[in-house]
């Protein structure tokens, strides 16, 4: 049986490319996942609970927060990821497209009315952010 | 005993700021994370096996990859973070700063000597990238 000293460092690592539908079906309803954003000349990057609606996703931020002041955004990122390190697998799922806040009352409605968890951090966060993906690419990576 | 209902949301939930020493703490010496950079004027996001070296983060990627092509760049982002559902508590770490391909061939040699995970994903990865800490912040969450 080969070792992985036959083959080099990487070689025996495969990775490809995930379809949108499988990138849709990773990101499910709602879960945790990390909100990239540009702020003060620099990617600043916070874990938040999302929520999946109509093809977008939300999650509540503070409206007095670094967040809020820098909406809207295009080219703002959300991204989700999984490891299995006894496997040396995992995949992540990257959403694109342009971040703003939500004003529109009807859905302000719809979102407070989804099964989605509270923000854990302090404080009234009752500002919704809705990213709308432009680009929804993921990959996959796995010991072959 | 009073209820969450009694206080509104996010009340009883508490966030505070982290100090640089324990930043650097829960970043160890090494793990998976995640490193943020703007390509093709979108942010882009990708978990990456890190290790922490004279205080820096680096971690491999492949030569002909769309984060060699990013290099160098200012306001690039690595972020680490952990989640306990149960408590509903968790912490993130960001460092900021400037990423840059090593080329150092001492600096190599002791990149290559460390005791760290190989890159999941496939191909040769030999290419180190370095982030420079400029900033680094981090926060913690939980349920007071």
């Amino acid at each position: 049986m080969p070792t992985v000293g036959d083959y080099g460092p990487g070689v025996r690592h495969e990775d490809f490319e995930l379809d949108e539908e499988k990138c849709w079906a990773l990101l499910g309803s709602s879960g945790i996942g990390r909100f990239a954003f540009t702020h003060g000349g620099r990617i600043q990057v916070f874990p938040v609970h999302y929520a999946v609606h109509r093809g977008s996703v939300y999650f509540r931020t503070s409206a007095e927060g670094v967040i809020a002041a820098a909406l809207p955004q295009e080219g703002a990122a959300f991204e989700i990821d999984s490891a299995r390190p006894d496997a040396q697998a995992g995949w992540s799922v990257l959403v694109s497209g342009t971040a703003s806040a939500v004003e529109d009352s009807g859905l302000l409605t719809e979102l407070f009315g989804l099964a989605v968890e509270e923000p854990w951090a302090g404080g009234i966060r009752d500002r919704f952010v809705r990213l709308v993906p432009r680009q929804l690419t993921g990959r996959q990576v796995f010991l072959a």
